[in-house]
Parts: C-alpha cells; sequence; structure tokens
C-alpha cells in the first residue's frame, strides 16, 4: 500500500457532503464503493475504511474554521435503508495487525474530535438515523449528543461485533454505551452480544437512542431537533469563517518539509528528528489582523503541520521507533502568540485554534513511538511549545553551549498557556500529570512563568529528565536512541501506553486504554485472525471455529 | 498440568514462612527452587510461580483471621543477596498463554489483597529490601506501604521486564509507579526501560522506594520501622484468632462439592451451574457464639467456598464459559446473617469477614466467564447473595413458580449490605453502577429494603435483566447459553472486561484493565513468545531478534 496522505478538501470527498443550511449543516456520508484506499474490497452500504475517516475528519475540521455560522451538525446517510453499516469487514480481514490498530486509533480520535467540537465549540452533533446502523456506524452515532432513530421497523442500531466477527466494538462502542449513555450493564451485554440489536421503543427505553419518530414525521423533527440544538449554542452570529488552504508538503528522500515543520528521518537508526519552528512574524496586531492571517495565523500553522506530520509518522513509518523533538526560533515570539490566544478565547477563532492545538498534542499522548524532546541553544520551548517537553517521553537539555556556537544557552520558558490550555484526555494538564506526585513543585513553576530555566534550573524545576554539558550530550543521547532501538516496540508501547496516563482515568482514556487494548488483544488472537477465525472467514459462507478456552 | 489446588496452609508451605513476633509480623519469602508447579524450571534466586503465589494469599488471608494481633507485616527475603527476582521467566516461556494470563490474574489479585489488608485490616504492610529486588519483587514491593533499602550498593529496585524480556511488569507495577508511588513520567520512563535499575539515595529521590538505610543500621532501623507502623495500627488488643480449617471439597466425575457450594459442569454444552446455599443454622446469638463458630461461620464459610470454586473453574477449566449462578435455601437466613455482619464491623473477625466477601466477589468481577443468575423458586438471592445477581452479566428471573413446585415464587431481598458493603474494584457498589443512568432508581430501591421483589416487580425495578414465565423460561435460557457458547470466547472476554466497569476507574481497574489488557496483548506477540521473541529465548544465551515496526 502506497503512503496514505491525511490531507484532502471537499472538492475531492469521495464519500461525504457537506450541506450547510444556515445554523444547521448536515454531514451526509454517501460513500463511494470504489473509493477505498484499496481495490480489495468494495465500500458497500456506507461501510468505511481509512480513506472514508480522512474525509470525516477534514469536515469535521473544516465546519469547525470554515463554518462559524453552524451551530449544529447532522449526521446522517446519503443512502437509503441504510444509515451506516460500520467499518468494512473485508477491509479488516485483510489488512495488517498495524494497519487495524492505526486504522482504530484514528477513526477513534475522529469520534473524539466530533465530541470536543460539540463540547467546545458548540457546533452540537446530532445523529438521524434512517436505516440501519450497524457496528462503527452505531459508534459514529454514539459521538453525537442526540441520536435520533426513525420508527420503521427495519430500522435498528447494533454492535454486532462480537457475535458476528468475534472482535470488539473498536471505535469507542462499548465505553459510550456504559459510561456516555450510561445503559444498565446486563441490558448493554444483551445488545452487544445481539447480532440484529435494537429498534424503535426498546431501542429508546434501553438508552441506546434518544428518540425515536415515525417515518410520517421524520424529516420535521429531525429539522426541528436540529433548531432546538442550534439554539443551545455560544456560535457568534454574523463570523466569517477562514479557509483551510491546502498543506503544502515537500519531500525528498528521507526528509519531509512544511513550512513551519520539518522530519529528518534516519532508517538506519530507527529514528526521526521532527523540528517545529517558531513563529517568523510578529503576532498580529489584533483579531482581526489573526482572522486576516486564517490559515497563516502561526499556532494554526503549526497545529496542522505538526498534525500532519504525526499523522504521518505514525501510519507510514512504522519502523521509526523513537521521534526526537526539537524547536528552532525565538521564545518571545511563541510567548507572544499565547498571551493573544489566550486574550482572545472569547473570539471563535482563537478558541477554536486552541482546541485545535490541544487536539494535536492529544495525538502524541496515544502515538506508538517514543518521544524525546532536545533542548538546546537555538530552540524556542517555550509555552505551547514547551508542551512539547512534556508530552515527550524523556526530555534531554544541553547545559550552556556548544563550541563556536554563540547563541544563548537553551531555556525553557512557561506560560499560562502551560496551566490549563491542553489538558491530556484524562483532564490533567501535562504539567499537573508530571507532578502529581509533588504538587507544591507545580505550585512553585506556577510562579516563575515567564522565567527562563536555563538547563540545570529547568532539571531541578523537574522539567526535564536530564541537564548535560556539551561533552556528554550526543554520546548518551546515541546511547539512549539504540537502547531504544534495542528494544521490544511492544513492549515499549505498552509501557508508554500506560507511563503517560497517571491519575484519572475519562471516557477518552477508558477508550484508548481499556478498551483499544482489549481490541488490539483480539486482533491478534486465533479465534479473530487464525485461519478460521472470524474476521478472515467473514464474506466466505464458512462459519468460524473458535477455541473455546477462556482466557 | 494436573489441576492446580489452591488450597494450602502454613504447614505445607515450601516457600514461605510467618514468623510471628507480637505485633509484627515477618513474613519470609525462601523459595524451595524444586517446588514450583512443574519440574520444567527451578524457582532460582526467589523467583516465583503460581505455587508460591499460592502460598502468599493463603499466608495474608491467615494473617488476618488467625493472627489478630498483627498490626505490621514486614515482607523480607530468607536469602542472601536477593530478595524476590519476580515471576520465573522460564515458566513464562514454556506457559500456555492462557496460563500466564490466569497467573498474572491471581497475582495481581493477592498484591491487591495486601493493599486490602493494609487499608481494611490495619495490619501495616512494609518491604525490608535487602539485595536485588526485580521486576515482580518489586511489584511485591510496591504493594506494601513502606519500602526500605539497604544502601549496600548491591540491593536495587528495578523493572527489568521491558528491557530484558520484552513484556510489561504484569503485576501492577507501571500503574502503582505512576499511581500509587507518583513517580514523575519522564524518571518512570527511564527507570521501567533501565534492565539493571536503581538504587540507595537515587531509588528515593525518585520515590521508588521511601528510605535507604546503611546495612549497619538495618535490623534495627527495620525493627523500629515496624513498631512504628504497628502503632498507627487500630488491630484490637488481646484478640484471639480463628483458625482457617481445611477446606473440605469433595469430586465426583463433573461435580464438585463443598458444605455450601456445589458446582456441576456440563463439559458438552460448555457451561456450569455454581449453587450456592443459604445458611443452615440461626445466626449466632452473639459476638462470641460468632467467633466460636470460626470457619463455619456461614458468611466466611460461603467465602471460601465460592472463592475456591471461582478459583477452580478459572484456573482449571478453561473451557467453561458460561457459569449459571443459583442460590438454595431461605432468604431469612442470609438477611439475619447481614444484619448480624452489619451490626458487628467494629468487630474485628466480622469486619475481616466483610472484606473477605467483598473480595470473592470482585474476583467474580475480573473472571473471563459469562454469568448468569438464575433466580427461581426456592432461591434466597437476599443482601450479600443478591450481589451475585448484580455481579452477572445477565440475570433470570422465573415468574411464578413451576407446575408441581409448591414453593413459593422467587424472590430478590435487598438489604445495606447491597448499598455499600462489597463495593467494586471502581469504588462503586454494583447497584451504584448498575444505575449510573438512573440514580432515582437506585434511591428507589433503597426505600424498599427487605421488600420481596419478585419476577415482574424485580424486572421492573431494574434488578434482573428478564422475567420469564415458566413455559420460556428453560427454553430462552437454553437458546441464550448455546449462542454464547457458539461466540468468540475472546471477543466476549475483551466485552466483560469493558462493560463491566462502568464509571469512575481506580488504580485497582487500571491494573486490571489497561495494564493487563496491554499486557495480554504483548504476550501474544512475536516478539514476546515467537521463535525469537524475547520469552522465548530467555536464558538461552540468544539474543531475541525483534520485528521493528511499532503497532
Amino acid at each position: 500500500m502506497s503512503a496514505i496522505d491525511f490531507r484532502t478538501e471537499p472538492s475531492r470527498y469521495r464519500h461525504w457532503r457537506i450541506e450547510a443550511d444556515g445554523e444547521v449543516a448536515y454531514l451526509v456520508m454517501d460513500v463511494d464503493p470504489a473509493g477505498g484506499l484499496s481495490t480489495d474490497y468494495e465500500l458497500k452500504l456506507n461501510s468505511y475504511d481509512l480513506a472514508v475517516d480522512i474525509e470525516l475528519n477534514d469536515a469535521v475540521q473544516r465546519l469547525r474554521f470554515e463554518h462559524p455560522e453552524v451551530r449544529c451538525v447532522v449526521v446522517k446517510s446519503g443512502k437509503d435503508n441504510v444509515f451506516c453499516a460500520g467499518a468494512n469487514i473485508r477491509m479488516l480481514g485483510k489488512a495488517t495487525h498495524g494497519h487495524k490498530v492505526n486504522f482504530c486509533k484514528f477513526t477513534n480520535e475522529t469520534r473524539l474530535a466530533i465530541e470536543d467540537a460539540t463540547e467546545h465549540s458548540r457546533q452540537i452533533y446530532m445523529s438521524a438515523v434512517n436505516g440501519s446502523c450497524a457496528g462503527g456506524g452505531y459508534e459514529l452515532a454514539l459521538a453525537t449528543d442526540h441520536i435520533m432513530l426513525v420508527d420503521d421497523r427495519r430500522s435498528t442500531v447494533s454492535l454486532p461485533e462480537t457475535p458476528l466477527l468475534g472482535v470488539l466494538p473498536g471505535t469507542g462502542g462499548l465505553t459510550r454505551v456504559t459510561d456516555k449513555r450510561k445503559v444498565r450493564r446486563d441490558r448493554a451485554d444483551v445488545f452487544c452480544a445481539t447480532e440484529e440489536g435494537l429498534r424503535g421503543a426498546k431501542a429508546r427505553d434501553w438508552r441506546l437512542v434518544d428518540e425515536v419518530v415515525p417515518p410520517s414525521k421524520w424529516d420535521e423533527a429531525v429539522r426541528a431537533r436540529a433548531s432546538a440544538l442550534a439554539e443551545r449554542s455560544d456560535r457568534p452570529a454574523g463570523a466569517k469563517g477562514i479557509a483551510l488552504t491546502p498543506l503544502q508538503r515537500q519531500s525528498d528522500g528521507d526528509r519531509l518539509s512544511w513550512s513551519h515543520v520539518d522530519v529528518a528521518l534516519d532508517r538506519a537508526r530507527n529514528v526521526a528528528t521532527l523540528t517545529v519552528r517558531g513563529p517568523s512574524q510578529p503576532v498580529p496586531s489584533s483579531r482581526d489582523a489573526a482572522h486576516a492571517l486564517g490559515a497563516a495565523f502561526w499556532p494554526l500553522t503549526v497545529a496542522r503541520e505538526l498534525e500532519d506530520a504525526i499523522l504521518h509518522l505514525r501510519t507510514n513509518e512504522a519502523a521509526i521507533g523513537v521521534l526526537l523533538l526539537k524547536t528552532d526560533g525565538e521564545a518571545q515570539g511563541v510567548l507572544d502568540h499565547d498571551a493573544f490566544l489566550i486574550a482572545g478565547q472569547d473570539d471563535w477563532l482563537l478558541r477554536e485554534v486552541r482546541h485545535y492545538l490541544k487536539r494535536v498534542l492529544k495525538r502524541i499522548d496515544v502515538t506508538a513511538k517514543t518521544f524525546i524532546a532536545l533542548i538546546e541553544p537555538g530552540s524556542c520551548f517555550a509555552g505551547t511549545l514547551a508542551e512539547l517537553v512534556f508530552a515527550a517521553d524523556r526530555a534531554m537539555m544541553l547545559v550552556g553551549t556548544r563550541e563556536g556556537d554563540n547563541r544563548a544557552p537553551a531555556a525553557i520558558v512557561l506560560d499560562e498557556a502551560n496551566f490549563g490550555l491542553y489538558p491530556m484526555g484524562n483532564g490533567l494538564t501535562r504539567l499537573q500529570a508530571r507532578f502529581l506526585g509533588e504538587p507544591e513543585m507545580l505550585d512553585a513553576l506556577h510562579a516563575r512563568l515567564g522565567e527562563r530555566f536555563e538547563a540545570e534550573a529547568a532539571e531541578e524545576a523537574g522539567l526535564v529528565t536530564f541537564a548535560r554539558e556539551d561533552f556528554d550530550f550526543d554520546d548518551e543521547l546515541r546511547v539512549m536512541v539504540e537502547e531504544r532501538a534495542s528494544q521490544s516496540p511492544d513492549a515499549l508501547t505498552g509501557m508508554e501506553a500506560n507511563l503517560r496516563f497517571a491519575g484519572p482515568e475519562t471516557m477518552e482514556t477508558k477508550i484508548f486504554g481499556r478498551l483499544t487494548a482489549w481490541q488490539n488483544w483480539i486482533f491478534q488472537r486465533p479465534n479473530a485472525v487464525g485461519e478460521q477465525g472470524a474476521l478472515k472467514l467473514y464474506g466466505s459462507g464458512v462459519k468460524p471455529t473458535y477455541g473455546k478456552d477462556r482466557v
């Protein structure tokens, strides 16, 4: 399979349509069966693969940035009789384990982005389920805040993964059934073990949908509900969206570059270096100026480019096990932009940018690679960019300067962005999670905003793992990267997935921790992927043969 | 391997000694290398297999019941130079996937039992680490509330699983490092990726141990610390323990029976029926009378027998996928015992019995089998035994009576035991977890203590999944069991592990959810268990070859 590109735009969509109608937008799923990533399977019945979800992710983003007037988004199907059949099973049956895992991770992030849009953009998502809504289709509906189901005796919601396919609903379904919709556990058990699912009043009584509507009243009821939800939104009236212009990416052998992000791959060592550049322009003089910059507004540019880089590396460069994180630029420019962002949180666009940065940082938290932040002279790990240090598994900082380099010693600078702008999935800021055992150190840091923490001070304050002199730095880094590359990639993935999420768990962390880990386990088991396994045999007419042992 | 028996007693221990010294007891690990479950491996360097942990579990129990005078338990090694090398790697390398999973589950439960004893019995556990303390050895220490480390340059704590074996620390290590000891995540990353671990002051400064002590002061410091911890305990002075007399179990083909618990296996259908009998004697007339009954006190008898049955089925009967739960007896007897238990929570023994019942019910919550409660005439699902209904994945209740059976219709009766005596691992009662979405129904139930809920009332109140008439009951149950048996055991395990734990997560649920699920995944991966995998090659002198892809 050639490299998967996450960049797209509505004119290139093959599977979705955005039908904007004033303050309500219809997000219409109408999957082109021949439009999947591979010709090995057909995307029948609005089933999806990653290609479909890349468009959905793009649509959710564009609605936020390009359509500030939209207050309610109605997810519906463009096909008769089927809302969405879920992830394409042929695709899952043929996919590598790594692709399945990456596919589920990205689709989970997209569904969380829908919830994030509902909560933080106040673009409130609802689902108008007309026709069968199965598996990943129902999980998509579960990501919206209101589910309407037509009461026509053939429209059903179901999670048939376990009874039919021997796997779990992989996009948060189990967690959202119990924790978001709070379905009683015995009913959840019945529902999730019943291939045909539920319909009508029973689906509503069991809390699986919010309302059921007779076919004769359907269109009117959907419109009315959308209007009612739109009224609850605080989106600004008369705001004008900005264009998410095409993301330019240069690729040159083992080097990828965007305007403010660079990735250099060292395949021999299974390591890549990702560099983020600070702002090259001063902070906009006004909000209007920021709006006029649009996608060229530095924090938005960085969010988009960093996201594209992470998604690319995660999906297309599995053998890269270690990512070295660097920055390049002036701390002051970053701090100025942070101050501008923070002061503008009542502006819809600046609010969007902040939440987008938050989501991109969260993608790092769930990426199965080791992140090591390198803080050296010339870097600008300040405020928002300092979050990269705290998102990293380790951070190494150079003490003083290197011979022949007359730049100032590296420094980390904190600002208010580090104290609440970018919560992790568990609801804590990265600094809170870092100092769970030493909250007094967190308080001390909050009193030192704007201070330049050079290496030894940063180490003492707990901001970096190691401060090292020039003569140790490169050697120690080399050994660290070699060691990491020599260890089991699977054990490292599991280790990082545990160590990164100290403290509280939320629906979001449950989805990436408990649910995803179990799913990944099942995705390895002969009962799912063996020659007689359910995923392998699906569609062949042959029934799977399960080993009976309960493990 | 022949059936594994969880019953033991100190006179039969080969690996542990309880050295009681007034209010301090020393729990001494001195593993007999030849005393493992199999002769395939030698338990060198205080490494352990399930046989060792069965004794540890028994010792922790007996300290609670037989030694009420003990206020502090010091875990230490009976060998020179090594505290504990952790789980035996040869054993792990040769074990089936199912055995590894069951082994980790049981050892996790034992370590949680240590924390439960510290918190609820106020037998406060501490570790005196003299020598190397690696992997599961350090995880054992992590389960204690205070870790002392001798500062002798060769005594270390370490979690070498990831760098050395390509797996995770499987007994809660990662979770306790981040969530109990609150080690900073970057330091946790360094520690968990460093084979040789840490020692001395650095181990303390990184929060991995609580104190380091020079060798010259070691014995005195351990004694002083134990005395200080003992002083914090509220154990009663002058109390006399009861004897946990040998558990009698009859085995007759596919039937197992204890005094108040029966298990009937139907191997053809992969189902077993577990029946718990209510009390055959009236409630004791006084606390003294209950103490005199000792292990024959009904709630304690039931706890021990039910636990033995669950452990046996889980470990030795993997192909049994469904467990039907029944009770037999008079509700009033159960309610009387509950009232007696509840009124006596300031009595050390009655408190122990309650917490033991709590732990046994929690074993059900993490058992990889489907539980279906069957509530029929003659049953006594009241109070404590009604928890079996709420622990089950589903419950079916018979409406009215069966032809020719003149017993009264079945009823469920609630009492205060259902409202706080037996919290799940997530801190919620089973009824709270059940009614997360309908808290008003929970409140309504609390106003109806003592009421007999017959089938239709029970269904309406949300206590059972289905109320069924005689003519439907057996057929529906048959279909339900057949359906369950036809579905993927792995998917069911993952599904249940998600649906059973709605609501908050705790360190305990993180260990069984996030950590265990990742570990089980890794235990399936070629990098661990393939021909070139780390577990397979351990001790062979050949280095493992890892696939480099990060998944």
